[in-house]
């Protein structure tokens, strides 16, 4: 079968107006042979951090040669750069405002070009406010029938990155906040497993809070908790995540983006004792159980 | 032409997370020339029903050999099985919930095998909480590069088919529910057309009522009532449906999920008499006429 | 390479309905080979003016022979025709209600029929409020795998057009209104940018109200003002436009769809002076400024 022409979509465009069609159309009509996937319309308007967080956790899992177009623009008009990169076989296409910053630690740069080809931007058709239309889809449309990246220009001297906060070593933990809440109030932290496991050796020794109530323990998945009852884990993208399964989160603790989300080790509190005849029952009780 | 890998997507997983993304990658990197259709990702969260009526509703409709994968997952990372299903010469790989139900009354069930295959299942990096991109993704990728469904397991002793609530035959009537509001807000019930004609000979005779208030008699499509008028019809899925031309029938009658829908042959007072010298004009106006 | 089967959607369907699915399955079980592109689904219910704009601001961008498919079609089940247009190279199946009427003004009317095959209209099996899945799709596979728009009935003596207002001339201004609110908030107005050229030589020296409110004078770009300031500008569609940058206009200016936007010559006011010896520093404030 002939090599295919694969290109994902990932834009804050939205479905309901005619910006991603539009956009569609000049891939086509200057790759006909095109085949569009769409990764996501619904990035939040001008959120470079939630168009770099879906670009970083999308784009890996596709085959080798496929072009991303991320078009999440707030500086379009500007003389801001226009980029082309090759990271892990792969290309993309993306305006230079650190959007790529998380993608870059997970696949390797091996090529970044700064489009400059004056044909593709001196255009005197070239809207300034719809480059997704005008300058993203005929570039990648040229890119999917061959054009050669290093044709568009020059290697840039340097390219943003976003300035991303880190979570905070404290004596007996690490202190993270929810930079995503996904469309199942799942409340996704910028705690790594492995920021995590250069710590401690035993994760499961570990407890959670959020927004200041406890979780409790780590678990693996949702189903290790009863239904509609609290569970900490680190997700399928690595992150610290607090879950309520089969519920939301979001709701249950009250949380927004910026929430503090605490890993740390448990307290003598946290494990409950084995009744014996001397105790009082003030244990207090665990947050969720009654 | 080449016979196309055609696979489509059924999923709760909303448009505005990685998730999708992550599961078309993993698809096309096990299978660089499928051809992705999207056909939902709104199932409401772990509705396993809604997937059961989208199932049903749609997949009859595409060619011979399609794959349908649908991911509508409230058990994921626990022990619930993963099946193939080969039903009317088309393939679907679904978690053992249920979500097949209402599909296997309208496609003939011809194969099933449940995921065994360890090189599949046993994989270290399979996340508990995201099988949509770590094993439905990859086994559908697998089944269109032409893995046999036989290799993957054997055929269970059984599986899971959701408690269907059906309509009630009453003395003069039948009594349904809402069991799905569209995005026009019409009120589709789970009274069918072949259990209405079992009853009755000439469904021209009957009337319908929504949450205790007369809609009418049933019609055949929205324009046989004025604009903003109530009209009852046997839907293009064979459901009786409950809609307002042009409006929202969810409001007009103040109905949800579960509303109650009656199909009854008229009584006297439905029919308007013709005028006469002798008449009171005191019948009731019919509602929403006025 | 050879030619494809390229067919775009536009409809009301939603996307969390079994309709969008089981039209795309229609499609392909008539046109196995066929490509799908989602242009939108969510013209808002019935909304035929917001068919056409969608329609006229994505379709000229796709490629000669592309199959546009509209379905936003309030008269489904009635006798309204279906009709098959060929404008500019490309093709369009669509309801007769005037959803056309913008495209028309874009791109040239090669040829239109109105669907008169009884093969295609009679089957029994049409429900009458679902032609999208049984006319439409069947149509559309037809179409693109070959058969001649010509077999399908005669040209019509004439076809619908919406009634659009147009902008009124006043003696200093452009009087218009808002026709368009985007998912970012933008004001987009009907007036347009050769409108405002056949009147002025010099569109430098006009500013623009919104709602009553100075906008400020024309830009080209949201960027040539600060972030949160207002802006107006003729957009990538060629509409007067009025925005943020990176807000959402209709918050800041409290408009909705028919408000007022008025292009106008600029008034002593707005120009504001030089500063001098003699200036009493009470020239109004220009809005958003403070």
């Amino acid at each position: 079968m002939a090599k295919r022409s694969l290109v994902t979509l990932t834009t804050d465009f939205g479905t309901s107006d005619p910006y991603v069609g539009a956009m569609k159309g000049m891939i086509l009509r200057h790759c006909p042979q095109a085949d569009i996937v769409d990764i996501t319309h619904e990035v939040p308007p001008q959120q470079v951090l939630t168009g770099a967080f879906t670009l970083a956790h999308t784009a890996p899992y596709f085959p080798e040669g496929t072009l991303h177009v991320v078009v999440v623009d707030p500086g379009v008009g500007t003389k801001r750069n226009i980029l082309v990169g090759q990271l892990g076989g792969q290309y993309f296409l993306f305006p230079d405002n650190g959007v790529i910053s998380l993608l870059r630690q997970v696949l390797p740069l091996q090529a970044l070009v700064m489009v400059r080809n004056e044909r593709v931007l001196d255009n005197p058709a070239v809207s300034p406010t719809f480059h997704g239309r005008d300058v993203f889809g005929p570039l990648a449309g040229k890119i999917l029938s061959g054009l050669d990246i290093n044709d568009l220009g020059p290697t840039p001297a340097s390219y943003k990155l976003l300035d991303l906060p880190t979570p905070q070593d404290e004596s007996d933990a690490i202190l993270g906040w929810v930079i995503h809440i996904d469309r199942f109030g799942n409340l996704v932290s910028n705690i790594t497993y492995e920021q995590a496991r250069r710590r401690w050796k035993d994760l499961q020794t570990l407890s959670v809070d959020c927004n200041g109530q406890a979780v409790g323990p780590l678990r693996n998945t949702y189903a290790d908790v009863e239904v509609h009852q609290p569970v900490a884990l680190f997700n399928s993208m690595g992150y610290l995540e607090v879950a309520v399964n089969q519920a939301r989160a979001s709701e249950t603790f009250d949380a927004t983006l910026g929430a503090k989300i605490r890993l740390r080790e448990q307290l003598a509190i946290d494990k409950p004792k084995p009744k014996s005849a001397g105790d009082d029952n003030t244990v207090p009780p665990e947050p969720f159980s009654g």
